[in-house]
């Protein structure tokens, strides 16, 4: 039933299943056809798996063996942890999981940086705060903004126009912001190991989905590029959006200043259910956020996979645990995930390359 | 990038990417399954076609030249009207565009038939209206009931509880209860015709979605069996869920009754947004329901298929129009149709064949 199953099933199907009796008829032909194609299948993967190393970003340790085993049994049709095509769902917390989230989140970076050009259509908040603070580029007072006024840059920024026009907006910043530290574009700073193990999943028939705190519609402008996940499979927090006609009545969809998914902490179980619908088998994340997931993930029945990624390598990344404002890793997550088995990566023993543009 | 593009694209890749180097050096033996693979592809496909008719249910005519004449240019590469494999989605409504709607949608005779059991629970609600009246089993009492009442009955019976237990309560249901006129299950009373499409599109590449104004979670227990449509493949009017911990500290999501998403009328794009992310290429549907979502979905650029069934066969099905309260097919619906060039089915007329059960 489930488009990637039946697709798999499809690749690996006898290679005269649905053969025309035109073709049929030709017996020597399709003899040695499936003979050499049965050949082929027996052969072809043990050496290829033996070959080819999926992780190739990880150092060899417990974290890498347990999630190629994971993925292993829960393909292997022989093994009592075996999950059926169309219940492989993996979710993926994205800032700071799959991609760099310090000094700040890259969204709360692009609203920042939306703010000069939404003063040129909107002159009167020149003289506004906070708006005025973050015209001045006086980066320590803007870091001292109160939560209220980054609640009304991220309004002012990321609500009022057409979705495709939120998209339009994005996409040329996304394709040349830098990053303040690493002076890279942000989708250069995604994490090479966690491309690795999407890319794992994916080929043994998993979806993988994004579930992120961040705005659904502001990743979803580069998840099918950069990670290869789909805007269907993004699921974020989201505003409401308004259908209705525009000038030239056509019909359009306003992105309203009003949250509808708050997708972060007890929202990820929840924006699950409203979007797949079905329970994760394998879940990671990196923060207190993320705890909801991951419970959530453990308690359905059979084989389950849950990971967090520690930020210990302030050398190649950054180092940073219980007392960050982002992505903060609580000494309680700490205990549950030793105490609940889940799998803790260090960056600095774990990852051999964590971007993909280091040598 | 899209699983299904990667995955059509690895089965009908060349039939000697990623050969080990051992079996590479096997020529002779590669050379011929190559020849016979390449032999194969081009025979198959050709003689499949010409002996398949891929839309059996319909009567040769218009709307079934278009649909044909749609899959077919949308997915020839040659085409002007090409549609990449990843922007492939197409919507459908459910009740009365995929199965029988009348004479009351399927999932309020679900909420009036779980009444007892419910009672049995909480004996107070017996002697408490709507209950008392649900329970007395007066149908042309239960007929009268107004719109509030039906409200606290779907209120009552399909909140409160987990979203594992509330499956669990529709599922034996679902495949045993009996429509009042057909006496044959729900499952059994969708429209063959409509399952064929909804083939065709998935076979050449299309994600089928459901956008319903029914329940989500009542839909997704049965999509998948019935329809092919997996649970995340299901938009539907959907209340809140709330993340907690059940008495044995386990996770649960528990079903609020507070409405998130009414998706009908401008919720249906509203929802597309929300859990697709894209813009559909072809839209179906039967009612002014769907009104919002063909004109989004047309909307879009490059090409597009915009259908509406028109229940105008009271003899195998039902006839009903601009004065039906479910379902309602109102002129102005008619006259936008005919104007804007959406396919209206004539159930009458184009389809052959109804049911899976007629002979």
């Amino acid at each position: 039933m489930n488009p990637r199953g039946k697709c798999r099933t499809q690749a690996t199907s006898p290679a005269n299943a649905h053969l025309p009796a035109a073709i049929i008829g030709r017996r020597g032909v399709i003899a040695a056809f499936v003979v050499l194609a049965a050949a082929f299948s027996l052969i072809a993967p043990a050496t290829v798996a033996a070959q080819t190393d999926p992780l190739p970003s990880w150092n060899d340790g417990p974290a890498k063996t347990a999630i190629i085993e994971f993925v292993k049994t829960t393909t292997d049709a022989g093994s009592p942890k075996f999950v059926p095509p169309e219940e492989r769902i993996a979710t993926f917390d994205q800032d700071g999981t799959t991609w760099v989230e310090q000094p700040i989140y890259t969204q709360v970076m692009y609203c920042l940086d939306r703010v000069p050009a939404l003063a040129e259509k909107k002159p009167e908040l020149k003289n506004v705060e906070p708006f005025k603070t973050v015209l001045s580029g006086d980066r320590e007072a803007i870091a001292k903004l109160p939560k209220e006024d980054l609640v009304k840059i991220l309004v002012a920024t990321l609500t009022g126009m057409t979705v495709e026009d939120f998209t339009a907006e994005v996409t040329p910043w996304i394709q040349s912001a830098k990053h303040p530290r690493f002076k890279r574009q942000y989708t250069e700073l995604t994490y090479l190991p966690m491309l690795e193990v999407m890319r794992l999943f994916r080929d043994n028939g998993y979806k993988t989905y994004f579930v992120t705190g961040g705005g659904q519609d502001f990743v979803r402008v580069y998840s099918e590029q950069t990670y290869g996940v789909p805007p269907e499979q993004v699921v974020g927090s989201a505003g409401e959006v308004h259908f209705g006609y525009g000038q030239d009545g056509k019909p359009i969809l306003t992105k309203e200043p009003k949250l509808l998914l708050n997708d972060d902490k007890a929202g990820k179980p929840e924006g699950i259910h409203l979007v797949i619908g079905r329970r994760p088998v394998a879940a990671f994340g990196n923060s207190n956020g993320d705890k909801e997931m991951l419970e959530y993930t453990q308690a359905g029945d059979g084989a389950r996979l849950m990971l967090l990624v520690h930020h210990d390598d302030a050398e190649r990344e950054y180092s940073y645990g219980p007392d960050s404002k982002i992505g903060t890793f609580s000494d309680a997550l700490m205990d549950e995930a030793k105490a609940k088995g889940w799998i803790v990566v260090s960056m600095k023993n774990d990852w051999k390359r964590i971007f993909a543009f280091e040598r």
